[in-house]
């Protein structure tokens, strides 16, 4: 299968044991994530020549997210190394009414201060045919908003297709920040995963024909401002998920995609209990990446949801599943019988 | 904000990881609790300065419970050394249809045996604005019986509002024998905290009005159980949590308090899962008393039930909470979101 | 209480902790089982002189195998020690729509090339009021046949009740191959447990009056294929679970007993959440045979289904838990409160 | 094998992982362990018929230590259960020069308040052919004192060959007590376990021709006490350690014996590292008599040593070594080289 | 006692358990330190009043290293909240020739960034008897700098002993940059702890009289260089410990110090093994303190020694000791018998 | 650096954690070992392009086998995937006296059973300069030996340096076996690594001038050895560890090398304690192909045993080394200190 490539930060991610609080933990649970380096896990999970791009320092906590990545088989020659630190993050795992919490530790990390020079884009994106990326990494530094939009420059060159995650994370940026140097970059993107929000958030989109102030919005609403947006950036394909949020432990869970004009809606999951739901946008996007390059798109985005839902089954941020476990959920086999 | 005063028995928790059987467990996980230090420790989150008086053995194990209550901000300086022993609950989890069992091993405890004479109650009670405490304090012992009535003049004295928690342990007590302890010193209590199952055992309170024999109660026999209450006792506030109990993993949860003569009802939780319920009543209480220090009765409520509701869904006797995490869950965010 | 022989495997499980995925684990937790093992563990708790018959490597392997039959109070007096190896299975608890795996590596086990010379069936049998035995066992190897056989002439001869769980395993044997096995044994059956994809795969049964190829079966089908399997086979009593797969976490459960031509149905239990359902059958077995020899039928099969439905609370293939405790959940308490 | 009897206490052990101490411990590691238990274990692991007679309460810590015993192959058939509670105590491992240190909780427990009626002595003492006790039994309560009388003439008139190990312990009593209750029980001892410092403070023994104040004594000194026990109670086997303590990862051990007169010194063990070296006496006490029962007194006290020097290599209380293992360490191989 | 203050950066240290190298591993085991945090906690133990000073971000990282300062009776009233992060260290624990590692991400910590404005030091330094740093802090920022200045301004106005531990971080700062920022310092110094080595890289000075290139020093020359530092800084009190390093499991211990122009030698210690060396010097800088403010000179490095010595055998930073266990080290048990 | 290939089995290790006895355990460690795996691992720590050929089934286990090769930057492109099953060896890490056990579960694994047609040596073995394996892998079937057989040729064909360990496996197969197959293979060995034991054991060699029989030999006799064994088998180097047992926690080691006629002796260590010595002798041979292909004699075997003593120190079969640590130890620094 062709080479994917993603680009953009991995963090240490340090988690309480069980549902323990911040404060009452003795231990923390080693994992490595961050958005791209998920979808780069997943992709090589389902049999893709996936490659992760990104800066770690040279120490032994930068050898140990390669380690990581290795072991599951992405490709990670084009890792750079030096810089002064790896970004982490702290994770609290909740339950019931009590929410999951995220502390960042990432300013000043090996990506968020690489250079250009740091990587060669022309070995990089030699026989790319498709390039990932998300809105965090643009959100990280003004180096990496110039890494961000050179890559683009060179996949659209290559020939490969791009998406991206818009992803608005509020600590890092503003809505007028975030829109200043995402705007441009959407005339790259053939692929755009996000929902309204972050559409408003990132693109400063606001549909002309649907109220999203209203709360919930109807298959319809977002049929609509799926069309809007295309109209205003021309993205070829665009899907979103559509989460529930019941509690911090039952999620509903499905998808909506666009391509070529068709509206596609995927089968509804409860997911009950949720192990772990951070990734799951990622492993969304790893599915649909998958499925639209190897499926109808019906299919595409049912694999791309049942493949998310599984995900929040599975600690840590990668999304440890193979393409034929997917394919079992999505031909309807919830039933969790043991597989002997 | 002003001193609040508790005053029992903390005892070492030792409970089985995850849901192991007694006979299957190779480790216990340590944790302290008991009734009116886990309302200490609740207390002091919110930022109260609270105060838990106990006696506790002078020994290592001594050590390490001064430690918890310390570490969780509690102030110990009243709190005397000596004696035999530091009790001991022994506690395995239960889940779905199968219960949690907790096997108390608490007797000749250093707090069981302690004398008035270890305890400066002029000093204890010095500025005190609440005393709180619960109907497992006197039934440990003869002379917890003296000390809890002697230390509830003393909070009369300065002026205390003073709450108790009825609470009837079987294990402990007969009905007869917690009557005729308990019903005297109802005379001091202000706030009463327990339903009509703990007020029939503990004070051999019988409705006139409302049958109990039938299993459970509708809001409205509550409201008339609690003016019976009231004027047999003379409570000025009179609350009671009402969990349904659907299994070892899910409860329903809510509350009722009367209040001047007026009636107040809670939101209606489900937790599921319950991770931890232990400490779940005393969650209750510590919102309760902040609640009523702080805001009307109908937030009062609110905030005693959604702290107890967050408690159930943390490991341990302590509510690790703080007073923003319960505003946010009592002004309704109860989708568990990740908070980034 | 008379003394019960069991045979069969007992393997080594190894199972990573949490729901860790195989390629996630950095230990295994260490337990024991096999389905005719749980059934001696599960009788040994319920008070039966229970005997568990194998052969297990002269290695601390097999020790630490008879360490955990002896600390649940089976009698272990039979079991010959020599050959080459321990059975293993790996297992892979899931959660939600992922299923739990199970990977065996059993093959040339110590039981599986045992010689009936390693048995002194006129000991083993002396005394025994009841046989219990599972299609896995004559399934292992043309040796276990033999044993079998033999086994269950022994058990004849002495007057001992002899019952089947008839749990076809793919991995071991083709259709054709066990029901050339399995069919001739059934003459020395008294009490058959399983359903009818069992009754098909291990015993060639179809139903003349049900047509088992539709999906979910009533009750009323059942009970004719019950009348049907008890004409062709001669058993005195048939029994089956009925298992509602919602998910790998939640599941319906309840069961059916045919005795002496009469039908009796179980409560309906839902399970949530499942914390482990490996080795869920055996415990029905057991509970059944301990109802059959202590109850009336209808208690009979209550009892099976409660201690069933607690087995699924419970980690490991052992089903820690007393009469008593069933006895309560029969009795219909699921509420789950703490017992203190 | 002959039968052999000890009785005693067996007690929940709660110690730290690693070496943490007790303030910074979050789990306990479980084991269970005392004196004739150890000893009971470690006899079992040579291949006797050894049972352990205790008290135990009715609840699943009482269950857990019969797990634990019966998981060992001790016979427990002769367990009472009933009483208040499972003595605990906790344990905090040491490092270089830092102590471990040892926190009891014992009081109270069911077999300090067992009645001679809890024992069927006549049952117990049936074919035994060896009974052995320690100091610690007498000492823990006036009700343990008159029950280890009427097991030591019960032994006595079966003709079982007795020991004791004297263990004087200073929480439990003082010499003064010690002396009145164990020097008329020495008058049923055959077998003398202990050296100079615990024949002074349990027997009142002081030496006519050897002064004990000095430290260290030398080998002869050691023979002319043993001459002076001999006389004075008549002993027809008196054996002791010699430990030396350096640190408490490094000790030396040894060990003199005195039989028919004759004396016989061990090899001398230099152990480092010392995993855990509680219950390394009884580990002495069990190969002694192991040895006695089946070699010449050289070997007996070169098996006893080498029992007891790999007991400090193994974690708990309970001596986890076989006969073979044994012999293979007094018969020179003390090189650790990896057995595959 | 009197009240002792210690300023400077406490963070978060994240430890592979056991051994592990950071690659291999999946867990850290979270303890909390830093120099003079270090210093706190051991005179806490030891029955001080001690305050530590620092800044710490308002999340839950920054609570978390309040809770552990708290736990150990730490008064932590004058910690100023706000900032970007808490540092962190990254510890790998060595074993024989393979050394422990220490990885710093502590840059832009909430201390490093911490105002002058952000500490009340009329507040702090009342009533104030003692003041200690370290030559860390001002390393960490030119912030840090003006605040350690200020310190020890406030301290000399206050009558407050100042020591000062030398302690050169090369990761921080190169010797010129620390010579400029700490020879000034000096002036307000009364109790200099460290090597030649340190004194050499920190102030700038080298010995007239001995040269310090040939490696190992004898204690004639440690004293040379002692009264020569005096002459230069004016120091009332000299100490530093002399480890020998033999692997990264076994070191020599002692140490020497200048009191009033004489000097005292420690004691010779060999600690084997090493559980954890980290916060070794801060523990010999704590336990000089305490010696200094309550015994005679030889008894003070006696004690210095010992409790350092101490902190080698126990995990994380903190030198979890009493005073207690101090002296009897001192007073010659080296011989690690178990304390019962 | 030139392409390396290694050939044999990887096994699932499974350890009991800390030094539990295999009857204590209630968890394993998860590790993956096996010599020539060991070797490949080294190698690519070193920097080395590293390909490890073997054969693995294709489930979970073989899965996890794969990731953990690769986390450690070893090719796998040419394992071979199908067969049975995943070889398993379980681990017991003894302490002072108490030696390490090993238990063997590896017959019938996937590679025992390949076929020279599952593996390319065309593709394996194109532009390899070196090829390395053990004595191990034709011991463990006939397949194996045509295996074996096969990549000596083809990797002479290519012009490759061949090394082997002999290392005999007394449970694989007998020295009569081992000589059939191993003399003839030996026609393709350049470097042969082993001691005078192996050599008797696997080529049947018995040196003409020195009596091996006498227990440990002098450097000048196995000088004398390794002459005469390259005299008869053409071995251009001859290299052997020379390990003294003190315990199983105290080894010392050193080695020697024979290189074009020239004896070189190492450097002497001493390892205390030893945290996990299996795979020292596979991290020796890895040290030493790097060493022989980067460095002189003299500095190939400080290399090689610098490398392989700090194994030592590291848990699981895999040297977790790099080559600057190495070489930092072979250049005298063994002090342990920690390096910041």
């Amino acid at each position: 299968m062709g080479k994917i490539v993603t680009l953009g930060e991995i963090m240490l991610r340090l988690s309480t044991p069980g549902q323990l609080r911040f404060t009452q933990a003795h231990q923390f649970d080693i994992h490595y994530g961050g958005g791209e380096a998920n979808v780069a896990v997943s992709l090589a999970q389902f049999g893709h020549d996936a490659h992760f791009v990104t800066k770690l320092p040279k120490n032994e906590m930068g050898d140990a997210a390669l380690h990581a990545l290795k072991s599951f088989s992405v490709n990670t020659n084009f890792i750079a190394r030096g810089g002064n630190r790896l970004g982490i993050y702290f994770l609290e795992t909740g339950a019931s009414m009590r929410p999951s919490k995220v502390i960042y530790d990432r300013t000043n990390s090996s990506i968020a201060e690489a250079d250009l020079a740091d990587f060669n884009l022309d070995e990089i994106f030699k026989d790319c045919t498709w390039f990932h990326w998300s809105g965090i990494t643009p959100a990280i530094s003004k180096k990496a908003q110039v890494l961000i939009k050179a890559a683009c420059q060179k996949a659209k060159e290559v020939g490969a297709t791009i998406s991206v995650d818009l992803n608005y994370r509020k600590k890092l940026w503003t809505p007028k920040e975030a829109q200043e140097v995402m705007i441009p970059l959407m005339s790259y993107v053939d692929v755009c995963i996000g929902n309204e929000e972050d559409a408003e958030l990132v693109l400063g989109f606001k549909p002309k024909h649907v109220d999203i102030s209203k709360g919930e919005l109807s298959l319809d609403s977002y049929q609509t401002i799926f069309k809007e947006m295309k109209e205003v950036f021309g993205f070829k394909v665009i899907a979103t998920t559509l989460r529930e949020s019941f509690s911090a432990t039952k999620n509903g869970w499905s998808a909506l995609l666009m391509h070529q004009d068709q509206f596609y809606v995927s089968k509804h999951y409860i997911i009950d209990p949720i192990i772990d739901r951070v990734g799951g946008g990622d492993s969304f996007s790893a599915g649909l990446i998958h499925g639209l390059l190897k499926m109808k798109p019906q299919d595409a985005i049912e694999f791309a949801v049942a493949a998310s839902a599984l995900k929040h089954t599975i600690s840590g941020d990668f999304n440890v599943v193979s393409e034929t476990e997917v394919i079992e959920l999505m031909n309807g086999d919830q039933s969790g019988r043991v597989q002997r």
